[in-house]
């Protein structure tokens, strides 16, 4: 398997948690290249016993930089360096807490779209073995883009759970065929159209704390808003919780429930899986939260090394490839 | 106070549910009026002792019916005879449980429009004195129809929280001026120009479980798909709570934290509000959930009593009327 390239410049807490994330996969079998500058990480390294190897970079994509023309004028920042080695297929994925807006670019521009792929979409995911997609990358999509976001997320289903065949909905107002806007009452009967998925319909946003489809279907803008709103609700369950086990009149019940809130937070743990897929290039892009902890690099440096094991980017390409007639 | 009429045949479990929370609401003081098939609401009413007034109609507009038309149709529908009588000022408000389309289709064109509205929004209530809307009438919207929603749902804030000026905040998927979809950046803008009211910007889903906002103005697409996947996590929550409560080895930890749990299932109980406000008419339309038991029954009846009490078909006029350059 191909090595897993980490912006280890991009990040709230970069470099310092990225180096120590990437330590961490590596010394979990992952093999792991930093890009960045070599100047900071080394000594970074080298306090940790460790010795990954780096592909350095001189400069910085910020969170304030313009993605596109950032990308065009830094060329030796440590996002381009990590894409350009995607590209050239000396490593097979890519993972940043960096800019998601250069993130996106770099795929795009330097490790391009698969063919015919009309939008590249963030699949994120959600507990209980969900993805939504695309949860931001593409504000105003057409029918055509939710096709391809159907079978990008049902190969990423596929590939993730083992999801066979995967079950896909179409996020919407209501259940019954016929609702929704004109985008979703077109892609609706586009998606019903294609084979290999198991299409479920519309799906609502209280479909995700059920067992009825592992792929939530929607535009950038809808499905966005979907993670941030789940993301609010179990923050004030957590918060109510805290509060709880902070009670000093509740200490023994709080003891013996542990257990509980245990898998509760586990539950809406957003470090579990550390990343969400960006989908449609030709190779792994694991975009990570800029907050990310040395916890969740470390595990989107798995997600990435699972999807390159799995060859995540071939399903997709043939799962395109197969309903052309359709998505193209 | 002018009474409250109720669309007595309108519900999953209309009339039954729907008679005996019109008795509760009327025993806790409220002037209510039944709308509905006589020879069906007299024995129900009599069995319970009770004698509130009927205003008879012979037909039903089911769930199955498309809404304009059989407004047309049926004259002598139950949420037709209810509107007539708001139209014609002998009740101050209305509360249904049935067709939500029939609902807006009576309250536009049997009540109308207040002057200048261009769209009636409906106004959901979430936990934590929050009013999200629209959340389901016009799921395409303009950026003049969020302005008028702002404007709306602030009366609202101010009339059912005390909010003064209210909160009001921009649905979007990043907190930054500027994101969002062409919608959001005209809205953000005309917003930010109101009179009368504390424009806090960009709100993300993540606000709802916070205190920096008191009203959410989204169109009636994303606003439904916020509020299920609100209900959906809680309900998720909710799920592991019960469980957790049955369970045999934890059930004197669960008895200590009952207080708890019941905080829990209170902040998240649907049947607390009642039902939702469809705003810009002439005069007060309460939407309950098609599921309502006579207690949610009986607390969209107070719900409406209390708009009608403190004028907030009045507010929104004057809130439209001074924002008319901006919001007409």
């Amino acid at each position: 398997v191909a090595p897993i390239v980490v912006d280890a410049m991009g990040g709230d807490h970069a470099p310092d948690e990225i180096v120590m994330g990437a330590i961490d996969a590596e010394r979990k079998g992952i093999e792991v290249v930093l890009a960045g500058d070599e100047g900071r990480l080394r000594p970074l390294l080298e306090a940790q016993g460790a010795d990954l190897p780096i592909a350095h970079a001189s400069q910085v994509i910020g969170m304030a930089d313009d993605p596109a023309r950032a990308l065009r004028e830094k060329k030796d920042s440590s996002i381009s360096v990590a894409a350009r080695l995607v590209a050239a297929r000396t490593a097979g994925g890519l993972v940043s807490a960096g800019s998601t807006g250069a993130a996106m670019a770099a795929a795009a521009f330097l490790i391009g779209r698969l063919p015919g792929v009309a939008r590249p979409a963030i699949a994120s995911f959600f507990p209980g073995r969900k993805v939504v997609l695309d949860s931001g990358a593409n504000l105003a999509c057409r029918a055509d883009h939710l096709v391809q976001f159907a079978i990008m997320g049902a190969a990423l289903a596929q590939s993730h759970f083992d999801a066979v065949p995967p079950r896909v909905g179409l996020v919407n107002i209501g259940e019954e065929a016929g609702k929704g806007r004109d985008l979703e009452k077109e892609a609706y009967d586009l998606i019903a159209g294609l084979d290999g998925i198991d299409f479920v319909g519309n799906v609502e946003g209280r479909d995700l704390a059920r067992n009825t489809a592992d792929v939530f279907v929607t535009d950038g803008f809808t499905g966005n808003v979907v993670l941030k709103t789940a993301e609010g609700v179990s923050g004030m369950v957590v918060a109510l919780a805290r509060e709880l086990m902070d009670h000093p009149d509740h200490r023994e019940e709080v003891h013996g429930l542990m257990p509980v809130f245990d898998r509760l937070f586990e539950q809406v743990d957003p470090e579990g899986v550390g990343g969400a897929h960006l989908l449609g290039t030709e190779g792994v892009v694991v975009i990570a939260h800029g907050s990310s902890s040395r916890i969740a690099i470390s595990n989107a440096i798995g997600l990435a090394a699972e999807g390159v094991g799995d060859g995540l980017v071939d399903k997709i390409s043939a799962g395109l490839a197969a309903a052309a007639p359709i998505a193209g």
